[in-house]
């Protein structure tokens, strides 16, 4: 049956093949184990052909990462489209909350998909790296907008800070609506923790 | 010559051994590029043995990032240490400020071997995953401190990055004087970037 269905009952070109791919992945992942599930369950479960998640993914942690490596690109896209008379900092955050929908997009599942990685030393190994690529080309935008090199470098690590808790946060609701307000609020809740850092004389003296 | 010194002239604990074979290793990192530099070339720069080596180090990786699994540690131990009556962000300053100069003393070469990290990306990964270490560690002091679990590792991110900043600017200092000066001049720096976050409704509009 499934023989028939992939030489001709099948079309070639399923669009939700991607999504369903993804889908079972994740699903295998988190009953079974990341380490444990094969690229045949994966297919199986999905109802689909090897050929097929060839023709998506190179191997199951690819369903992990696949697009990940346009963030940079999409990011620091956004950073430069912000309006120019922006402080670095905020228009780093008009820049996320621009990404916020497509990067959920490309991100199903956001909340498991956390949980898998979390599970493997290699995973987050992985997820580190495309985090650093990330914040190195959030950098490199704000060093554009005229932004010195040291404050680029912090601005862009605590953006990327700020933008994960927001996402967390977003992805962790039941129904997820606003993710303007969780940006806002994460930027908000660090201002605030960071306020008394005008007055840290007192805290860690000049002397010390 | 040397073989005499090693059998005979030579005490067989030299207390600045460690220190010159860190030396000799940096330098040739920064001489020859980190790929391409032996163990023998590092003892031979030293004038020491490999066996004196083996004493300190496992490989030429290790010499820079020898003592690096105590900075959890020893931070978040700072963290608990801090007055009970301050909020989260300034105990964490506290204890950026209270480790420093042990810091530096566990980081000798602090800029040149930043830039020995840059070159490899094997050792930015290292680098990496000891930076998470560290900030795990410093969200879960956070966390036995009462702050909830999402703000903690926000401010835990946030805390590194300030950390980062500050020993960069302080090592790269022709005479580096003082280090608590740097982390106030970065929290504070930070602080005033995000400050507008609190009128962000204007910059990322509620209806976005």
């Amino acid at each position: 049956m499934r023989h028939h269905c992939y030489d001709r009952g099948m079309p070639r070109w399923d669009p939700r093949a991607e999504e369903r791919l993804g889908d079972a992945a994740l699903e295998l992942f988190v009953e079974h184990g990341y380490e444990n599930v094969t690229v045949e369950q994966i297919t199986e479960r999905a109802g689909l052909t090897r050929r097929t998640f060839s023709r998506y993914f190179t191997d199951k942690r690819d369903v992990l990462f696949a697009g990940s490596e346009q963030i940079p690109g999409v990011l620091s896209g956004a950073v430069r489209r912000a309006d120019a008379a922006l402080p670095p900092f905020q228009a780093l955050l008009v820049a996320l909350v621009d990404i916020g929908e497509w990067f959920a997009d490309l991100v199903p599942h956001a909340a498991r998909r956390r949980a898998v990685i979390a599970s493997s030393p290699e995973l987050q190994e992985r997820e580190r790296t495309k985090l650093a690529a990330v914040t190195d080309a959030l950098a490199e935008a704000l060093r554009e907008r005229g932004t010195p090199t040291s404050r680029a470098t912090l601005l862009a690590q605590v953006g990327i800070a700020v933008f994960r808790t927001a996402f967390e946060r977003w992805t962790d609701e039941p129904e997820p609506a606003d993710f303007a307000a969780r940006v806002r609020e994460a930027a908000t809740e660090l201002a605030a923790s960071l306020a008394p850092a005008a007055g840290l004389a007192t805290v860690v003296p000049e002397d010390h």
